[in-house]
């Protein structure tokens, strides 16, 4: 049965903490009825999220005709849900929705919610639950499948995104490439993935390894990244998957006017060029990478502002650059085709 | 009521292997009554482990005067257990004896075991089992807590023994300084501390931050490391915990012979500094940290070469080195010392 969903974002209707609602309802409109948000009732989602779908914000679930799932929709740092949230979760399962979850604290895990699953007859779907167990070993990787890597400077900024829009606009001029999914929404838009946030520490760049050996019949690879690697706080899942999915070339993300790490706010960003020399040293290590463009995230800024942005990292990284939101992903998919066609990359790994 | 260990090390009886085993023996030799394994029969420990330890391999548990726990004397990588073990790990439960493991395979989830210490009346302990999910957030450290830390060019170098011997090292010239254990094996030693490449991927730095908050009431504390930075397989847990503990300086542990990375044999390990730089860039990122010293595992060379292999290593990194086993730990101690003195690490943090 196709999902039917409500996206819950309640008291959260912005687009960085809501960014599973963004994502999903950008990459799968189909299957969203209506955002749950009564702080956002009279809004449309163009003005909140920044998406264009047509469904309404709704303030209860009565009000969503036909749906037959809620998705939680926010991804607040650490995966832990507002406490708030219960009264909302189990009218839900009251209701015979199944919930579909990618927060760290499980549903599955959960008694009053599980028990209230089983008397309605509903599905607790928790994105982030895994048994990863895989060890990275370097062996049977096909040396003739191309690896981009998204990075950031920070926490949501755009990885994701630009990883899925690469990978689209890579198939549309008929290359056989395929989004990798690292994190919980871009799990819920592919439909495949793995959670590697959520994977124990010694199996991090395992679990991407099995993303890369389970994927590798196509021809290239985008792999989606997670933080950053001068993230304080997650930083280990970063390097993991970086040293993972073992990439040829990177696209640097980041959100122009972000100025501190998310969640550890008095900490300042280091420069773009600083965070480059750390990506460029921890990922030549054992094989050529280098960075092939740039994905700025200018929702903060007007397109004007955006040009001359454009223009100072274009002279600054000496990289291609686009924001895959305004402009569309084509600057970086020429970068891409380029670097495929090169030949630079195709060289056996670890020799 | 005091342990009273047998140590199973049955088949892996080599000092790389068994490094859990040799580790409990050297740090708590008054708990440890016997060895098993009975491929190692009438040698000595010293011959087989290099352990200066007066108790006899064994056979048979029913040779173990007086034991009351078994240990899981390997840390294999990956953390999985012998298939073959199974029946003397039962037989030790049949005879009341409690198990401690250090596995990722956990005994307490295994359901055979659970059933037969329940009729046994014993206890099974995972001490890699934990339930770790703080988040990093530099908030609340100790500016003058010197934090020093132990990083390797790969697994099982020696960081955990050499971080004991300088925390040992500093107490006995009566500095307050505590060693902070963030591996099974360093938690049987210590007692207490974080099985870190256990943790949610998410949660590593923060579980280090949590250790690092629990400990810093100590003047210093001596965090031992994991894996290496350039480890294809577990790089993430050793950037987790070198983020997660804000180490103000780092001793460099790396075994003589060492040509190629535990685990993914087929790749080489880089330069010494190469790695050295790697480290630098990425501790250096919020706050200065350096390198203070070098442990070298020299336990494959002789004396002679041991001496020859300083000089050469003196004079390419330019720090005080030693093997900590060999030699003692005093030229790391001295060097600690005499950074602690210099007051240059006492920086406000992230500012």
């Amino acid at each position: 049965m196709a999902r039917r969903m409500v996206i819950l974002t309640e008291g959260h209707s912005d687009p960085h903490t809501a960014k599973t609602a963004c994502s999903v309802m950008r990459y799968r409109p189909e299957e969203v009825v209506a955002v749950l948000d009564k702080e956002s009732l009279g809004m449309t989602i163009s003005e909140k999220l920044g998406v264009s779908i047509d469904v309404p914000f709704i303030s209860e679930l009565s009000e969503a005709d036909g749906a037959n799932t809620l998705l939680i929709g926010i991804a607040p740092p650490g995966g832990r849900i507002p406490e708030d949230w219960r009264p909302v979760i189990m009218d839900a399962i009251r209701r015979g929705l199944d919930v579909v979850s990618g927060l760290h604290d499980f549903f599955t895990e959960d008694e009053t919610y599980v028990a209230a699953a089983e008397v309605a007859g509903v599905q607790l779907v928790d994105v982030r639950k895994n048994n990863e167990s895989h060890i990275a070993r370097r062996i049977g990787i096909r040396a003739d499948c191309l690896r981009i890597h998204t990075v950031g400077h920070d926490c949501s900024v755009g990885k994701m995104v630009t990883s899925i829009e690469i990978a689209e606009g890579l198939k549309k001029r008929g290359v056989d490439a395929e989004f990798v999914a690292t994190g919980q929404t871009g799990i819920m838009v592919a439909g495949t993935g793995c959670p590697v946030d959520r994977v124990i520490a010694d199996f991090v760049s395992g679990a991407t390894e099995r993303l890369l050996l389970d994927h590798q019949n196509h021809d290239v690879l985008v792999f989606e990244g997670q933080g950053s690697l001068v993230h304080p706080s997650y930083s280990a899942v970063t390097l993991g998957i970086l040293h993972g999915c073992i990439p040829h070339a990177l696209v640097l993300c980041y959100e122009v006017g972000r100025e501190t790490i998310t969640g550890v706010e008095h900490v300042a960003i280091p420069s773009l060029t600083c965070i480059r020399d750390l990506y460029v040293a921890m990922s030549n290590i054992f094989q050529p990478c280098q960075f092939i463009g740039v994905a700025m995230n200018g929702r903060r800024i007007s397109a004007d502002e955006a040009e001359e942005e454009k223009k100072r990292m274009r002279d600054l990284l000496g990289l291609p650059i686009c924001d895959v939101i305004r402009d569309g992903p084509d600057e970086l998919v020429d970068a891409a085709v380029k670097f495929r066609d090169s030949k630079v990359w195709n060289t056996e790994l670890l020799t």
